[in-house]
C-alpha cells in the first residue's frame, strides 16, 4: 500500500468535498430551471435548505485548503492545487447564488401569464449544468481537454443569451402588459448566462492547476 | 533600520500593486458612471485600455502570490494575507468588468432619448465607488472599522436598485418605445449593484485577513 501523506490525504478529502459541493451546485440549477420550465414552484421549496448547505461547504473547504497550507507547506503541484481549490469554492457558491437569484425571478414569472420567448430556457438551462457538471469533473480527474471543452462551449450560452434579449425587446414594446414578465424572463436568462461564466473560470482554473498555465485574458500573451 | 524579509518585502509589494489596481477600478468606475451621467461617450473612450491594464495586473498580483506561497512558506497571517491578496485581485478584475459593462450599456442609452429614471446614477455611483475606495484602504491600512463599513454600505445600493427597478418597470408599461432604454439603464443599475456586491467580498476578505475571522454567511454562526 503506497504510503499517504497528511498532505496528500487532505488534498483527497478537498477533492471530495469541492465533488459534493459541485453535485449541490448541479441540484440547485436543476430546482431552479425546472421551476421555470414546469411552472411550478416546487421544485425549488427546499433552496434555501441547499443554499444553507452550500454556503456551509464554502466555509468548510476554505478552512481545510487554508489549513493544509499553514501545517504542510506545500509547493508546486500541490501549492496550485489548494489555491485552484479555493478559487473553484468561491465560484460554486456563486453558481449557488445564481440558482437561488433564477428561483426568485422564476416567483414573479409565475404569477404572469407563460411568455412563449421562455422556450429557450431548457437549452441554455441545459448547457450551462452540464458545463458546471463538466468542470467539476475536469477538476476531479485531472482532465484539460475536458476544461477547454468548457471553455469553448461558453460562446453557445452567450449567443442564446443575446438571441433571447432581442426576442424580448421586441415583446416589450408589442405588448407593454408583459413588461414585468419580460423582464424576469430576461434576468433569468442573465443569471443562467453567468453560471456558465462562473463554470468557465472553474475551467480556467483547473488547467492553472495541473499545467501552471494561466489562460486566463489569452489577448495579452500573444 | 528594520530589517525585512524577503516575504515581508513581497508582501508590502503585493500591497502596493493591489492600491494601484484598486485605483484604476475606480478610474473605470468614474468613466462609465460619467459616460451614463453626463451623456458624453468620451470618458469611457479609454475603457479598452484601462481593461487591458486591469488584466495584466491581475495575472501579475496572482504570480506574485503564488511565487511568495512556494518559496516563503508564510504561515498564520502572512499566509491569510496572501490568500486574501488572491482573493481581492479577483474581485478587483471582476468590478473592472463590471465598469466596462456599464459603458457598452451607457452606449444604447445614449442612441435614446433621455429617461428621467436615470437621475439615481450619479448618488449609485458615487456610494459603489467610495465603497470600492473604502475596501482597498481598509485593505492597505488593516482598518477592520472600516472593512465593517464598506459592509454596511451595501444595503443602500441594494435599495436604489430596487427602487429604480420598480420605477423603470412602470416606465416600460407606461412608455413601451421607451423598453429598449429602460432596459439599458436597468442593466447599468444591476452593474453597479454587483460593483457594491464585489467591494462587499473585499471588505469580509479584509476581516478575515486581519482578524483570521471568516464574516461570510453570518446566519451559519449563531
Amino acid at each position: 500500500m503506497e504510503h499517504q501523506s497528511g498532505l496528500a490525504r487532505g488534498i483527497e478529502a478537498i477533492k471530495g468535498k469541492l465533488f459534493q459541493m459541485g453535485a449541490l451546485a448541479g441540484t440547485m440549477i436543476d430546482a431552479a430551471i425546472t421551476t421555470v420550465t414546469q411552472r411550478d414552484a416546487d421544485p425549488a421549496g427546499r433552496m434555501p435548505e441547499y443554499e444553507e448547505e452550500c454556503d456551509r461547504s464554502q466555509l468548510e473547504i476554505d478552512e481545510m485548503a487554508l489549513g493544509l497550507m499553514a501545517t504542510q507547506q506545500p509547493v508546486a503541484k500541490d501549492l496550485r492545487f489548494l489555491v485552484g481549490a479555493l478559487k473553484i469554492n468561491g465560484e460554486l457558491e456563486r453558481i449557488g447564488d445564481l440558482a437561488v437569484n433564477i428561483s426568485e425571478s422564476a416567483g414573479h414569472l409565475l404569477a404572469r401569464p407563460p411568455l412563449r420567448q421562455a422556450a429557450v430556457i431548457p437549452q441554455m438551462g441545459r448547457i450551462a449544468r452540464e458545463m458546471v457538471r463538466q468542470a467539476i469533473r475536469a477538476f476531479v480527474t485531472g482532465d484539460v481537454l475536458a476544461a477547454q471543452e468548457v471553455i469553448s462551449t461558453d460562446d453557445q450560452v452567450d449567443q442564446l443569451k443575446r438571441q433571447t434579449l432581442a426576442e424580448l425587446l421586441a415583446h416589450m414594446n408589442a405588448a407593454p402588459d408583459a413588461a414585468e414578465a419580460s423582464l424576469s424572463l430576461l434576468l433569468i436568462t442573465r443569471s443562467i448566462e453567468r453560471i456558465a461564466d462562473h463554470a468557465t473560470y472553474v475551467a480556467q482554473d483547473v488547467i492553472y492547476m495541473i499545467q501552471g498555465r494561466d489562460v486566463r485574458h489569452p489577448g495579452l500573451r500573444q
